[in-house]
């Protein structure tokens, strides 16, 4: 359907956004050589993890409602696999852009973006192991499916929202701490908080699509 | 049931937390007269408006399921536009608190919190005046009431997702401008972050209940 087209938009603008946000703005990507551009794969891999391969993943049922029940299955949790590694790369650019930090590291785990953050991968990792031991586990019977079913996808949407919140703490972070004039508006300030409502928009119609 | 009494836990805990924070760490409230401590009417009131009082708003319907529909309309609606009484009232006061800040005022609307927060009190704004105009103005027929009720409810929850969201960025704001030994996690920073946690807890806990 034409909304499910509308998510498509909303997510890769965001991804754009945030790739011209820290590719272009930030000044571009490195890896442990330079800590400072090593932060910026952290937002750059969370976006397409944790909002727009984590969103299509969810929206994988909706699309190939006609196909094999298994194909669909394999997609959905190959996705949020894919997604999950993402995030596992994103999460280790932030925590070495801390460690490594010259003269002195930053400390951890200090804000509540990284608390939220930190609840929201582990949970997501969760819900993959809870998703795979139910639906591709082939012990698991029916009866299991059945009753496991709502909470799956009631968990599913959370945690989708909770990454969307995240993220838009990540992005308020990120502009206070790196764009010295933010309250003069300039463009990378609209680039940014363009970014926070296109994942806004993304998730709101995701959950729209999959309630109906 | 318990899950109601446990999201009264979680949204007291926050009323708390977010009086303490502002009450005691951030040296207590003022009006016009001082706009650096008029600005701590801000938190307090949009967490009291725009998460505690429309979360309970909308558990009135779950636990007064038994009395006469119209008491549970007007105490819905009721509860909804105190709320909106008390945004405004939280609103007036940062916008003050930029607009009178000495030497100069500070800048309104530049940051993803302002804007998302713009958008979700226009939103509320307009979700009061559709519920109204459906559920209790009497001219609306059963008809329309059916057609209406889906959205009412989809956009009622989305709406304090993005309330959720928004008090997130907010804390993460507030917690990089005046804590200024934020990353040394000093007890201020343990209050703001709960405050955090406990807000996604209600917000989750009133989703759950709502949509069994
Ligand atoms: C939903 C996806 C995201 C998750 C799960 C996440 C998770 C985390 C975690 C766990 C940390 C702590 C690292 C440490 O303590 O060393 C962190 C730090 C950080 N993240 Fe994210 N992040 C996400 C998205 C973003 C985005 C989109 C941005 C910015 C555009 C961002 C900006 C930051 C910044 C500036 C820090 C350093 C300050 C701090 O510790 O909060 N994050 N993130
Ligand atoms: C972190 C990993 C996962 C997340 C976040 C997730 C999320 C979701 C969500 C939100 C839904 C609801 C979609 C809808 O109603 O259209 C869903 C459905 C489902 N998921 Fe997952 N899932 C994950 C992993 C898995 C895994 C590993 C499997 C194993 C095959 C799985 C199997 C299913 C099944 C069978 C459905 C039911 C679809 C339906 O008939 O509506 N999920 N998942
Ligand atoms: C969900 C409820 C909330 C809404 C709708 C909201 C809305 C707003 C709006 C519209 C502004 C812009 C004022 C201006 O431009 O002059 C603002 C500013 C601000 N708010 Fe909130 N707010 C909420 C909750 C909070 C909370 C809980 C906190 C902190 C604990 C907070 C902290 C701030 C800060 C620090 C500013 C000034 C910086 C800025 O303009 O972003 N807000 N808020
Ligand atoms: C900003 C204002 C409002 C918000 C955010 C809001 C939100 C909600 C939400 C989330 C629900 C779903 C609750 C549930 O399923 O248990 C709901 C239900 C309902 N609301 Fe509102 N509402 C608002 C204003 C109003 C107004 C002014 C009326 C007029 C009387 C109204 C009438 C109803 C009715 C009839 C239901 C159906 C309850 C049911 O049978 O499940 N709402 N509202
Ligand atoms: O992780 C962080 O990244 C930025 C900056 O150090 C790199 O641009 C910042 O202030 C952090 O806390």
């Amino acid at each position: 359907t034409w909304l499910v087209l509308l998510a498509q938009v909303f997510g890769l603008t965001a991804v754009v956004l945030v790739a011209v946000w820290m590719g272009h703005f930030q000044q571009g990507f490195a890896w442990q050589s330079n800590p400072g551009l090593e932060f910026n794969y952290h937002p750059l891999f969370m976006v397409i993890g944790m909002i727009f391969l984590y969103s299509d993943a969810i929206l994988a049922y909706r699309v190939f409602r006609n196909d094999k029940k298994m194909y669909i299955k394999l997609l959905h949790a190959g996705m949020q696999i894919t997604a999950l590694i993402f995030v596992a790369v994103g999460l280790k650019a932030v925590f070495d852009s801390h460690n490594l930090k010259k003269p002195d590291p930053i400390p951890n785990l200090y804000t509540l973006h990284s608390w939220l953050g930190l609840i929201t991968v582990i949970l997501f990792g969760l819900q993959w192991v809870g998703g795979f031991a139910t639906f591709l586990f082939p012990k698991a019977g029916m009866a299991t499916r059945i009753m496991a079913l709502p909470h799956h996808q009631f968990w599913g949407i959370a945690i989708l929202c909770f990454a969307a919140a995240t993220a838009c703490m990540g992005i308020t972070e990120k502009c206070i701490f790196s764009i010295k004039d933010y309250s003069q508006r300039p463009t990378q300030a609209y680039v940014a908080n363009f970014l926070g409502l296109m994942i806004v928009c993304l998730v709101t119609t995701v959950i729209y699509i999959v309630t109906r």
